[in-house]
This record gives C-alpha cells, sequence and structure tokens, in this order.
C-alpha cells in the first residue's frame, strides 16, 4: 500500500509538484492559503484539509512549499501546524527557498517529536515542476533522504544529497549566487555592446560558443536584446534568496561583493515597479545605472 | 598561383596560428621579436625577414598578432613598420587584442595608403589556435572580410563579421567581460560552498546542469577547488583585455562595475605575485578578499 503523503502550499511550485505525486497514485491531503488553488487537485482525488496540522496529521511524508522563512515556521511551529501533529516515524520535506540557519532550528524540533526533517529546495522553474526535472538539494540525515528519494524522484531529475541539515539550502544559495552573477556578467556585456553600437544577433552569434558561454546568457540574453521582459524567474524572489544568500555569508563573516552588487540593482529595479519582471530586465537597470 | 602573406609576431597564439598557414601551403614570410620562435617555421619553408616592413613588402596580406595596442602601433606605423611597405590592395589583419579607438587610427592609416585592414582578434587560446578551432571577430569592410575569409578558415572556426573598424576589437572585449564576470560569479559562489563546509563534487553535481550553468563552472570550478591554478589563460593577459573594456566602456560614459570589481581583484592578484597563473586563480583571492 502506498503512504499517505500532505503537500502543504500550492503556489506555481508546489500545484505541480503535488500534482507529480498525485499522478503517481498516491493517496494525497493538500492544505493551502487559498482553497481554490487546490480545486483541481480534489477533481483528481486529492482530500482537503483545513490546517497544515490536520493535513500533516495522518500522512508519512508531509511537503511543504511556501515562499519564505516565516511561512514555513508558521506552517511547521504555528498553532494549527505541522510539529503539534506529527508523531515519531514522520518526515517532512521543506521545498521551500528559505534561512539555512532556520533550518537547522526546524529540523531539530521536529527531531524532539520524532519526527525527522529535509530541507529540500528546489531549481528548474515552473517548467521543471511540470514535467518534473526539477533539480532537488538536499539536506538532512542520509536515511531519511534514502526514504524519500522514490518520492523526490517523481518531482525531479537531479537529486543530490548535500550533506546534514541546511546543506540543501546552502547549495541552492550557491546555486543563487551563481546564477546571478552570471545574470550580471551577462547584462553588463550587452550594455556595452549596445553602448558601442555592435548588431545584437552577430555579437551573441560571435561570443556564445566558448569560453563566454553560459545558460544565462544563451537563455535571458535575447531576451534582454528584445526588450522580453516576461517572468521566467521573477525579480522579487530572486532578490529574496539573495538576501538569504548574504545573511547566510555573514554568518561566515564573508562580504559576497558581486552578489552585493546584483542586490542593490535588483533594489533598485523593485523601486522601478519591475517586482515581477524576469531577471532579465537586470538589462534594463544596468542600461540606465551604469551611465556615468 | 597562392598569394604571399606575411606573418609578425610568433608568441604562443601567433606561431600556431602562422603554421597553419604554413601547412596550408600559402608561401609565407614571417618575422618576431626573438627569431628563434620562427626556426621550426623556417625549416618548414617559411622566409625570415629582418622587420615588419621587409616582411610586408611582398606579402598581399599581412599578419599581426602581438600583445598590446602599442606593439600593434609599432609594427604598423614604427620606423621599419607596415605601413610604409605597403601599397594599393595589401590587406593587414590584426589578430591582438587592443584598443578599439586606437584600432580605427591604423585602419584610417592603411586605408590612406590604398590598404585595408582588418581587427580580427581571437578567443580560444593556445588549443584553439593548435587545432584551427579559434573564434575570429572581425571588424572592417565587407569586401576585405570577404577576401580574408579563406585565409581565416585555415585558422578558426567560428568566423564572424561583427561590423565597422573596430567591431570586431568590441566584440572580444564584450567576451572578455562575459568570461571575467562569469568567473567572478563561480569564484564568489564557491567561496561561499566552502566557508559552509559543503561537500566540493556534491556542490558541483548540484548546481552545473541547470540555470546556473556556465564554461567557467564547468571549466574552472574544479580546477579553483583542487587548487590547480596553472594557466589556461593567464591573469596578467585578462587584465590587459579588462583594461581594454573598461577604457572603451569609459568613452561612452559607462562604468561597467562587475567588470570593475573583477579589475580590482586581479589587480590584488597581481600584487601577489599571481600574473602567471590562470584566471581561475580569482577563486583563492576571493577567498581572502571577501573575508570580513
Amino acid at each position: 500500500m502506498q503512504p499517505r503523503l500532505a503537500f502543504i502550499g500550492l503556489g506555481i511550485m508546489g500545484h505541480s509538484m503535488a500534482g507529480r505525486l498525485l499522478a503517481a497514485r498516491y493517496p494525497l491531503t493538500v492544505h493551502t492559503r487559498t482553497k481554490a488553488r487546490a480545486d483541481d487537485l480534489l477533481s483528481d482525488g486529492a482530500i482537503w484539509a483545513d490546517s497544515p496540522g490536520h493535513a500533516a496529521r495522518e500522512a508519512q511524508f508531509v511537503f511543504v512549499c511556501v515562499p519564505d522563512t516565516p511561512d514555513v515556521q508558521k506552517v511547521v511551529l504555528g498553532d494549527d501546524g505541522v510539529l503539534k501533529a506529527i508523531s515519531a516515524g514522520q518526515l517532512v520535506i521543506d521545498h521551500s527557498t528559505i534561512s539555512p540557519a532556520a533550518t537547522r532550528e526546524l529540523a531539530a524540533a521536529v527531531a524532539q517529536r520524532g519526527g525527522q526533517f529535509l530541507d529540500a529546495p528546489v531549481s528548474g522553474g515552473e517548467t521543471g515542476a511540470r514535467n518534473a526535472t526539477l533539480s532537488i538539494m538536499v539536506g538532512g540525515e542520509a536515511a531519511a533522504f534514502n526514504t524519500a528519494l522514490p518520492l523526490l524522484q517523481k518531482m525531479g531529475k537531479t537529486i543530490t544529497h548535500c550533506g546534514p541539515s541546511g546543506a540543501g539550502q546552502l547549495t541552492k544559495l550557491v546555486n543563487q549566487i551563481l546564477v546571478s552573477v552570471t545574470n550580471l556578467a551577462v547584462s553588463e556585456a550587452l550594455v556595452f555592446a549596445r553602448a558601442n553600437g555592435l548588431d545584437d544577433q552577430k555579437t551573441l552569434d560571435a561570443v556564445s560558443g566558448g569560453a563566454a558561454a553560459s545558460w544565462q546568457l544563451s537563455n535571458l540574453g535575447p531576451r534582454m536584446l528584445k526588450g522580453d521582459f516576461a517572468p521566467g524567474f521573477m525579480i522579487k524572489l530572486q532578490q529574496k534568496d539573495l538576501r538569504l544568500a548574504l545573511a547566510a555569508a555573514e554568518e561566515q563573516k564573508l562580504h559576497l561583493r558581486a552578489t552585493g552588487l546584483v542586490h542593490e540593482l535588483f533594489d533598485r529595479a523593485m523601486k522601478e515597479g519591475r517586482n515581477e519582471q524576469g531577471t532579465q530586465a537586470l538589462f534594463e537597470v544596468c542600461r540606465e545605472a551604469l551611465q556615468r
């Protein structure tokens, strides 16, 4: 018999991920802030729960996917939260991207109740969630990772056990530092190209095949030059992740100068009302911000 | 009958490139500062000339590949230089990476003598030069580009006519901005990973396949973590290119903040005696420079 699962948080990512678990014929209980987000899952056989605690009570695996650290804390530690509902043997898997330090505290609280906690942030966006091709970066005990792995494989493709509790979140932050500073490389280079009157397509053709190559250049470069700022990944979400990265760096007495620069430029973007534009709008911000 | 070629500057890049032209059975005259660098080419049938001017005199195509702007200026404009030796119909092709503004002046001077000038900086390093897989970014008139193309194809694979005189150099600088800021992304991310005790290989595995992917990450990341700073591309050469990029940006009243940051960190590297280390030593510099 399949174990019962709970999924809490049916945003863009969570909704698709819960859908994959349901499609794999696991009995699924769901909870999210806005019940209408669950309608199609309920039609497909999921059961509604009125609170995170109710969702978690009967579930062997409790998945969480919400926006930020306080949201996960509320879901787990709140009055009608997961923690009070669970007992020995239950496993909480947090797909949100949140603070590594807060993650370790949550894991300790769950362990005190006899449960286990995995941090398992994802990358790969909406497409990855829909097609179950996400990268999932997991922190926590190896035994819990192995128990969860068959379920994670329903949602992702590259699934890495990164280390102890918090290591999944830290690895996700490594990913976000790479993504955002490489985006800055592309933005600054293309602002330079435009200012010097170079041809867009010829420039991309000439530099995309060698040591300058990156996912950001191939995927966001053409959109920058077309002025297409529709979101793949929204600036306000990237900015949250960079805040987490800068805070985690501060705890190690590290000053991430390049990441800090992107954070500053995204702050400017948000003041310009670009919160929900895609991260490639960094190009537009750089066009103005780099002018002397 | 094949046209006679001249090749001036037989450094690591120039020597391999001249060798490819000779292997394609073009009659070739060579000149370089240190005659011994030409020995094997002379054994293979190249003819020695005592000055750039002597090399250029009989050649329909004059290739130049020297380190920096003043070197090209000396080769072309000097007392025994190319300019005095050439007449109508001759084509000068400069493979050096130099100032776009100086390039336009050189092109104008050559045009005044009835000749033509192409800026044609390359990327792809020693391996690309040896295997004729270089990217060649060309600026100048389309007719001259088309005349030179069959020869460029003996040395490179991705050959782009980027635009008018200087556009090849500007495109090379776009490439170098991308390369160096992406290198900074990788360095800063891996310094963060190390400071947080993450496992090297698991971290690379988890982040290399998605939106964080880059040539710099795949190729330099593992070397950074192994402490292998043998040069693919030397810091002192990258630093020269960044100086050119920052100067060309200033002419457009652009302040390239990320590129400027890499330039500052490489300055620090050079003060530490890392001039001839590979650019991946930026990781070591970041380890110290990002400490609070």
